[in-house]
């Protein structure tokens, strides 16, 4: 038998409980042994839970108590959950985390302590949900250079988007619509703004290439700008919006890092995952593309992986498993200004077309109404910018500037 | 230092000898010691081979080897590469293949035999080529009840349906260009008539439900009765047509398994799969349905699962890793006579529509010269069988049936 603690009974730690409880005879027989869950950390009170009886208010109760094995962090948010899960590690359990926002912060720390202590950091439900990628992304690493990995990321910003393109409705209304339906939070921030995304493209490109990457050195942009013209626009050129984490390597062996919207050509996998789902693109030398596809959040699809985990680690007691990256200074990443990509502009102004063609040279362009909207060829984001500038010397107004994806 | 051997130097096997020597250093910060390959076994002489020194044609030069722990099997077919593999595992040596047909008809023994001798016998090249599904599927399954498993399993044949539905390219032309391309082989019977993609169903079955699924057991249909009229009917009713593997867990706990060509809606993800790629959707009850995407086949995709595999044994050498299920006889398995699905059907005669209305009771209909296309509601395979005798009293000839798919 192998104790383990809870901390959390929120969505998903209550989904940990339930699949640890349903799935009992499943799990014992993959393992070998019992999973008991010995304590639930939770601040309030849940009387009618079948383990109610195991419930604490107490965190010490928890790191002092040596049969606990393994401890599941799914409180979400950094504090206390950092402090929890560095103490947890220090006392020689082994943590398994839903936690994007922690593990984007604190990874490299804490996976460090985890391999001095020999015992095992593991969060397979902190990207994609009940998504395997950590592991199999893992295992596509071993023999092949990652070239690229590119994910729909966030359920929440594709879901409003894929209202947008589909149904034609406004920004602002598929929002609600959202949060009514429970995908999107009271305070909706964090996914429309990309943090979201970017916390998870920075744990898949911390896996990916060993080193640590920041969020404060993603550079990061949300979805409040589209509009239903930019996703009409998009359509007419064969493209959808998505919401996009993207991580290069580039020949001299830095990388290209951003979150943001970008115009994917219909013919690529990821143009076709469409409302609360996530699709992760893995580009290795070898294997060529590999997506992976599936809900990215909900309270089973991130439980069964957070349960995925706590199997893991429960297998490998006394052995820590293969996942590791150093810490990172942000010296292997290029800045945002120096990624080359092709963009899409939405114009208005007298003789745009033309205007747009003598700026950027090579360009593909539509009109509707009076705006028009303009492919370029591939730059450099400061050279974008720049030939920006000169388009508004020659009174166009830039409505939208969005960058088209190549995957 | 790890020393390994590869039994073939065909496609697959040299590219297991490029990707070992070319991603050395990479290999080495995974597995933290070199592996080294100390024999290739290949009738054929290869005097340019950078490793030209170390190839032998005498199987014994290997089994004697006590420095080699781990054996690549690449060499395709039953004979003789199943009493290899097996005196392999007897002589302690852990094996990784890629070979499906070995996989399919002794999976259970040699699983049983690596068990008994505590060494390890991997496959993850053997479905799927370069996409992982056997390490994803088996740590999807600990905290599931997989439903379900559907999937595009044959490049081949999916390259075929690609060219017959995008291009309105006749199924024998579509052959011959997937033969001139390289993705058909010149007696393409085994891609055609479903075998390797009943070979790959069994071993996601047995994996997913834990006992042996022999491919004899397995009702098979190829594609090669699919016409261009089925392509274009299926299409006006919001289907593609794809050759699928697919197993189903039933309520009374029996699986319900066949290879067959099925109408896949548009909306599914597996609809979206295209010309030489393969994807697989594992239904679980907690993950929902998760998809895996990528290239089923070809030198570098396949010989980069080979590899992985080699790295985790040469990371267990002295523990045995969780992949196992047991012999199966069958009897978890009911007839393809009482699989139950709703069918499409292009029939020929008067008043066709009407009779099969009066037949099949509730259908949609659509008719297209002189031909019509129904689509029925669900109903067991030997239901159907009898409908369609008492169609043809009416003197209704039934020109095709295929089954629909409800992935």
């Amino acid at each position: 038998m192998v104790s383990v603690a809870i901390m959390g009974h929120g969505v998903v730690g209550s989904g940990v409980a339930e699949i640890l409880l349903t799935h009992k005879q499943k799990l014992f027989s993959s393992l070998g042994e019992e999973i008991y869950i010995k304590k639930v950390l939770d601040l309030r009170e849940f009387p009618d839970s079948p383990i109610a009886d195991r419930f604490t208010k107490d965190f010490e109760e928890i790191i002092n108590d040596l049969e606990i094995r393994v401890v599941v962090e799914v409180m979400g948010g950094l504090n206390p959950a950092y402090d929890f899960v560095k103490r947890c590690l220090k006392a020689g359990k082994s943590v398994v985390t839903s936690n994007k926002e922690l593990v984007a912060a604190h990874g490299a720390e804490l996976l460090a302590i985890a391999k001095e202590e020999n015992v095992n950091f593991m969060f397979e439900a902190s990207v994609g949900g009940g998504i395997p990628i950590i592991r199999p992304m893992n295992q596509c690493l071993v023999a092949n250079n990652v070239r690229e990995v590119a994910g729909i990321l966030n359920g929440t910003t594709n879901f409003i988007l894929t209202k947008m393109i589909e149904d034609g409705m406004p920004f602002d209304d598929a929002l609600k619509l959202a949060q009514d339906l429970g995908f999107a939070e009271r305070n909706p921030a964090a996914d429309i703004e990309g943090h979201d995304a970017c916390r998870k493209i920075c744990i898949l490109a911390s896996l990916a290439y060993g080193k640590h990457v920041y969020p404060d050195s993603v550079h990061t942009e949300g979805i409040t700008h589209i509009t239903l013209n930019d996703v009409k626009f998009a359509k007419e050129f064969g493209y959808v919006i998505k919401l996009i984490g993207r991580v290069k390597k580039l020949e001299d062996g830095k990388i290209d890092i951003l979150t943001a919207p970008m115009l994917v050509p219909f013919k690529s996998q990821l143009s076709n995952i469409d409302y609360e789902f996530n699709g992760i693109m893995v580009r290795g030398d070898c294997t060529g593309d590999v997506v992976f596809y599936g809900k990215g959040a909900g309270k089973l699809p991130t439980a069964s992986a957070v349960v995925a985990d706590v199997v893991d680690c429960c297998k490998h007691l006394k052995a820590r498993r293969f996942l590791f990256w150093a810490d990172g200074d942000g010296s292997n990443i290029i800045s945002y200004k120096d990624s080359v990509s092709a963009m899409y502009l939405r114009l208005s102004g007298t003789d745009a077309e033309a205007k747009a063609a003598k700026v950027f040279g090579d360009t593909v362009a539509v009109r509707s109404n009076n705006e028009v909207a303009v492919l370029t060829t591939e730059m450099t984001y400061s050279a974008f910018e720049e030939k920006c500038g000169a388009l508004k010397e020659c009174g166009i107004e830039v409505l939208s500037a969005i960058r088209i994806g190549d995957m």
